[in-house]
């Protein structure tokens, strides 16, 4: 973990802050201090101890090898800031909360490549599932793959009631397979059933659909959902931090103790499969429909 | 494995085609090209790839160790046919879908016998519930105990909207108990505490309350349970095999692994349960109700 | 176990009966014969083998040391007797069913008490959860923290729908922790994310919320909910009897043997929590609290 922490840290530092896609939407937000990196706009309003955290690399939020270190330095700042105790999770990026993991990252690049970046996409999942601080994702756009997994990891999910919406993970759509441990999130969240029906047919739900299985706790009108995020995230508050850590803890544990087992064994089972010929042609295709489509 | 498969081959081949009973039901099917053995009518349709598997061991489609053998092998060649990526399990017997284990089979045989159907029944469940295939249930009948475990082995499961039609695990009311496997499979569809309410209590749920638990994926009325079969595999055959197929497997081989790993004490267990004086007294009574109802 | 339950007989002759607080409450159930040790009020109905456990130590069903010892050997002899082959557990205390662990047990005393007592709340669970008798809460008042747990240990749950009730683990609330196994017992009830949310809020369920998660089973007018509780026994009992406990221990088993294999180091735990200055201090806060709110 140590090593990763330094690689990560390390990556950071390589690309440095990104100009011009820093803080556009955060600053509605109003006068709290700025701890802006990059792509991660972070507010701490110090009297509520409770952080947003805005997701703002444009336009889609991809889950980047740079925008998930960025992301993961912001969030281990807030965890070992004692006057942090809960983040809202957010994005900055209209209509879509993160589109997941960046298939930039997954075509044409070394073995090494992509195994730093898996590292980057466990580390994430590690931190965020595990966090010691009160989660609430405010999903105010489309939520696939590994956009629907971050919200997962959070201790609440509010959700946009936005028809054009949609949250699900989607792997087998683009014939990609979710990891187990994606799979024992979901199962966590929403049972076995509803997970097994989901990842075989690499179902997005709209938000009344994802809300009835469960997999998003509450649906409000667009323009509430920041403020229902902190109405809520006070009632978790209430609780003495503690004695919810430990529960939080007992809770997921098992579940983080079954891929630190096997950390090593998934990375290499994802090299294995993205550098696949028919994988890597795949995802060529998929990128061209993507261009066509915005072309 | 291996030694199943040849037994259960020698046994089809020592047992024959039964004729009379194969494919009264399945020609209404149309034109496509018939591969009967005897009670179990496949219709492959080579265009989409979906095949039709009609069970009609007649009158209710009880899982007799001929009818085993003979589904297994059926479902075994559409496994191993690359023109096969659905299949379609439903009934050719009027009202039932199927009635679960032949009591035939557990009663005044010898332990060998026993044994041997045992290993049928394990062998179907792990066939049916790894298929590399999509498997949906067209449940055209009441489905108790065995005929509720093979459409809980399905990838999804339609059900008749008849109030006369019932599913679900019943053992318990005949005095036996449902194996761990088949308990672990219903957990699998539908939670903890509804399968420990319904093995204790032995419960048959009518389609609607089938529905609520989760038992059963989506009500249509009778008519229409074939059409929408057809629907719905279209929907599931639009995901790529492979993703799909190592999905399914991520989700169902840790229940898988719990019976292989306990096969040898599973058939021990059955034998010396079923070879009971009270056991084979209870039978033998449950059989001579089911005579008087007849007569 | 066997050291355990002596050291609960122990306990009990030393105690002796509590004259007073003894069967006020019983004598309307009618002439059965009564056998009552003291705070819990045991009547049997032989001629349908059904057994009424109502507890009666007033005010609020505390769970002590002393009553949980009666409350044990109470469970025990029914156990034990053939004529009896389902209870129904229920309050004699105006609106609680009951409060949960006692405060009293766990607040200035010594290391072995605390040792002591949480063996006996250990106790209480494996009993309750693996009685081989039909077990029926009828939860007539509310029902927080252990209160909620003796509940989610019978095998079905009819709650008054009196919208001053509530059910819950609501351990967080107060700064402790559920142990594993209460956590297990709830998720085995409502699932993983209910429970997960549940347990890291400190939820308090209105009667018509815990029927939704499914927390109990059913909701009836408070008038009805003795009959109701006799009428749902009579078709548990249906079943025979050695099917279903099978059954239940095959579904209950793995549960129970998480704790058997932690036992000692759940007992230690609980005791070097509980002496801590800040536990100690955080329930003598409370005590006070709820001393002003009765003055």
């Amino acid at each position: 973990m140590a090593a990763v922490a330094v690689t990560l840290v390390r990556r950071l530092l390589r690309s440095g802050p990104r100009p011009g896609l820093c803080g556009a939407g955060g600053r509605e937000l109003g006068a709290a201090p700025r701890r802006a990196i990059g792509r991660v706009a972070v507010e701490l309003d110090s009297s509520t101890g409770v952080a947003v955290m805005k997701m703002e690399n444009l336009p889609v939020n991809s889950l980047s090898l740079d925008f998930l270190t960025e992301f993961l330095i912001s969030l281990e700042k807030l965890e070992n800031d004692r006057g942090c105790r809960g983040v809202i999770l957010t994005s900055g990026a209209p209509k879509i909360f993160s589109a997941g993991l960046d298939i930039m990252e997954m075509y044409g690049k070394s073995a090494e490549h992509y195994a730093e970046f898996w590292k980057a996409v466990q580390e994430m999942w590690l931190r965020l599932y595990q966090s010691n601080m009160v989660t609430i994702a405010a999903i105010n756009g489309s939520s696939p793959a590994g956009g629907c997994l971050m919200a997962m990891c959070c201790d609440y999910r509010i959700m946009a009631e936005n028809p054009k919406y949609s949250i699900g993970l989607n792997e087998t759509q683009l014939g990609i397979v979710a990891p187990f441990w994606f799979k024992d999130t979901m199962v966590n969240t929403v049972g076995n059933r509803a997970t097994e029906r989901s990842l075989e047919l690499g179902l997005l739900y709209s938000p009344p659909e994802a809300h009835k299985i469960g997999l998003v706790d509450q649906l409000v009108p667009e323009e509430k959902i920041q403020s229902t995020a902190a109405a809520v995230m006070s009632q978790w508050l209430a609780i003495p931090d503690h004695a919810r850590q430990i529960t939080k803890s007992m809770m997921r544990k098992p579940t983080v103790d079954r891929l630190l087992a096997h950390r090593e064994s998934d990375i290499q089972n994802f090299v294995s499969f993205i550098t696949k010929d028919s994988i890597q042609k795949s995802l060529q295709m998929y990128m061209e429909m993507l261009k066509q489509r915005r072309g």
